[in-house]
């Protein structure tokens, strides 16, 4: 079995790369849950289901998030209704969450209800939250604190980031299933998602990063920046806040203790001496990944690391 | 001000006919709430929607039920996610069940609920529920026991009922403004809605009845019944289980302690004198409301009469 921990978009693409090259069946994801918000009394897990929904195959590649063909007519309404509307949540999407939250509230876990959505879309991987624990990241900016949503979508990550902590980090638990995962695993990825608001929270849910530390399987890193700027999102911005260069160096101080193989871009090459320096072995590719011949390409590279 | 109590479809369209006869802002309408039901977690208020889509215009004239030109698109996804559809949901609609599930779960209370969707929507009239109390409709049938939803639209009032109680009414207590607006009104109107399962809830209220006893306006109903069946749903059938004769009489016996006068329809005015005998003075007219204009007209006549 091969574990990916990831976040949203761009680990989703080297998920869906993964999910390509191996039987799906083999591939368990865990996932960051501490973007998880609350939007119209609705709980929406960003990452999960853009995990879910790429594996499922129902996907906006172009958009990157949500689902394609989507409709927002229940969106609009809610509008008219006077609700602030600037998290995009689709009709078919909204089915999720209506039915996410009905479960939650009648005590069923996260982990439960992620298996049962992503088995009724047929997505034959395993996805684990990484915690039934409700863990929220907070952005602490110049002008007050944010809930991650209101930082990323609603303010589009304008505002100047002070501090970044996960509220209730302390008290939460792995979901059932994920030590053991990570034990298990032949083999495991961390995919090119935001260390510090994706990758960081999962790691800091208290027993994950000594079990990712114990693993028995070889642990590969693909890099989410390229050339000093996420591929992606405000990885580069958060990195600094957390007292990491904003760099491939930045990543690979970041996942020091877990890393075997560290994957940078190209671009990066001229940096891998300072990667081996720090105890990882770096291994430079194309990581950018625009079309699923890209994914699979990269996914192929990383199971040959594994 | 003119008041009006009433259930969903066949009150509806005197309620619009009213609200187009006079100031819509003159026109307060209580409305039964013992249908509520919860559907994937939403709270769904079925009469008080079809009043404030009728009163917004929204509404599907065609179907009698739900807003015009609506889609399923959330509904058809929480089948595909395995749950149980039979109630339909569609997108727009939804986004009022949404705002109404979160405020309720927030302690707003029902009336403020509504007063706010129905402001949104640019309704002008009062729109009150008869209670923000839970009161639920039970329909103990020959197969075990129902609730109002599950009877009506799932088994599509099939099964044999041997008993009809209200859950929850003897705790219940008028919502804010009801007593108030009965007392106030000028004239009231009992709608054409089942005396059974859309007034009687609305009448079973503890000090609902009293009030409208000692209510100074005139009190004008308008018969469900024409000749022994009801215009729409089983009114009919219903009255027989709570021991009232499936016609007129049956409904000038129900609210003989409230009536001044009781609309019937021409083709039951052999009944006159039966209806008089129970001090109800009967007015015969045509109460079929296929169009606008009927609506309208049956309006007008009400309004005289009060």
């Amino acid at each position: 079995m091969i574990l990916a921990l990831t976040g949203g978009t761009g680990g989703a693409k080297l998920v869906q790369g993964l999910a390509a090259e191996i039987d799906p069946a083999d591939l368990t994801v865990i996932c960051n849950t501490a973007d998880d918000a609350i939007f119209h009394g609705l709980h929406v897990s960003p990452d999960i289901d853009t995990i879910v929904y790429a594996l499922a195959g129902l996907n906006d590649e172009e958009k990157g998030w949500g689902l394609a063909g989507e409709s927002f007519v229940a969106l609009e309404q809610l509008r008219r209704l006077g609700e602030e509307v600037w998290f995009n949540l689709g009709d078919r999407d909204l089915a999720t969450h209506i039915l996410r939250t009905d479960l939650l509230r009648q005590g069923v876990p996260l982990s439960d209800v992620t298996q049962r959505i992503r088995t009724a879309l047929d997505v034959k991987s395993e996805i684990l939250p990484m915690s039934d624990d409700r863990v929220e990241t907070r952005i602490v900016t110049a002008g007050g604190e944010l809930a991650f949503q209101e930082y990323f979508v609603r303010e589009r990550w304008a505002p100047e980031v002070k501090r970044v902590f996960f509220a209730g980090i302390d008290e939460s638990k792995p979901a059932p299933r994920v030590v053991q995962a990570i034990g298990n695993a032949a083999g495991i990825v961390i995919c090119p998602s935001n260390p510090v608001t994706s990758i960081g929270p999962i790691l800091a849910v208290p027993g994950i990063r000594q079990a990712l530390r114990e693993a028995r399987g070889k642990i590969v890193g693909v890099s989410p920046i390229i050339a000093r700027s996420a591929i992606s999102g405000p990885a580069h911005t958060l990195m600094t806040v957390n007292d990491l260069e904003p760099s491939v160096n930045g990543v690979a101080k970041g996942y020091a203790d877990l890393l075997d193989v560290l994957m940078i871009d190209r671009e990066d090459q001229y940096l891998q001496n300072d990667i081996k320096k720090l105890g990882v072995e770096p291994f430079s590719a194309n990581i950018r990944m625009n079309s699923l011949a890209d994914k699979q390409r990269l996914a192929r590279q990383v199971l040959a690391l594994l």
